[in-house]
């Protein structure tokens, strides 16, 4: 496989919707193939630049902004930057697919009801004992992307076949890039 | 000129020293050795990830890592990562150094006096009307640098001198990792 520049992949979806275990995923492959691969999980990103920002639309549009500004200067790098990050609101991320550029979008969709099933961290439990106001899904709107590069229903798919999807794709477009 | 990985290089100093003077001039340089360089200068990256920052020390110190992360990601990827920033606290530039590895620090040395004299952006004179309390040599502190790797005294060298004194060392330090 072979790039020609760099490239953001943006995960998005519920909290438990497996952002991370796909990032994760992919970026071992893409590592595999010799790319140069950064993976930013916003959990993390937040502690780092974002220690100030609470929850609210305008917090959570800044930590997406501020997320796309370091994705941004990787991907302009040669980078293949991988965020997960929940970022509810479609504009914010339209508004970084369109200064990045080279941006790639994946859904990583299931249903609430699934990710509160599963509840890794249980943060479900905790929402919905009203310790976490404003939960994405809960009693905060999630706003699922209109045209995502690769839509992995995580409800139904295996982490393999969700894996596949993705993988499919980026060669593809890899294999379009290189032939410019 | 050839590098093996990326680098930090850091510009402190006080504000009107001649640091974005001397970025560009070696961002320049840099670029014209094929190299590839990213210019971080404070000012432009407190607008996209530092908005809510003030000029307290903790803020001044929460500023200065966050640009230490973003420049940190670049170097690990094999980028020169060029900062600009007044960085007045010895302690969190030390962290930088400790965390970051490949850092060079540029100390851009002119007294107050002179920074004043020039006063590019007019910031001196606010400073001296009471308009922007806590600034950097005037009623806050700014610690020097105890062992930079290159010190540029702009009140007595020409541009061009400062940046051959850089890049003489860069060149020297580029040499020493290639026979690594």
């Amino acid at each position: 496989m072979s790039l020609l520049g760099g490239l953001t992949i943006w995960f998005t979806g519920l909290s438990g919707a497996g952002k991370t275990t796909l990032n994760r995923a992919v970026s071992e492959r893409l590592t595999g193939c010799g790319l140069s691969v950064e993976s930013l999980d916003a959990d993390v990103v937040r502690k780092a630049i974002c220690r100030d920002l609470g929850f609210s639309k305008e917090d959570r549009d800044e930590n997406i902004r501020r997320i796309g500004y370091v994705a941004n200067l990787l991907t302009r790098h040669g980078v293949i930057a991988l965020v997960s990050a929940i970022s509810p609101y479609r504009a914010v991320r339209d508004e970084l697919r369109s200064s990045i550029g080279d941006f790639v979008e994946i859904y990583v969709n299931a249903s609430v009801e699934t990710c509160e099933l599963r509840d890794v961290k249980g943060l479900y439990r905790k929402a919905r004992g009203g310790e976490l106001p404003g939960f994405t899904g809960i009693d905060d709107p999630y706003e699922p992307p209109l045209h995502p590069e690769v839509e992995c229903r995580t409800d139904r798919e295996t982490v393999e076949e969700s894996v596949e999807k993705i993988m499919t794709y980026l060669e593809a477009r890899f294999a379009t890039a290189g032939k410019k």
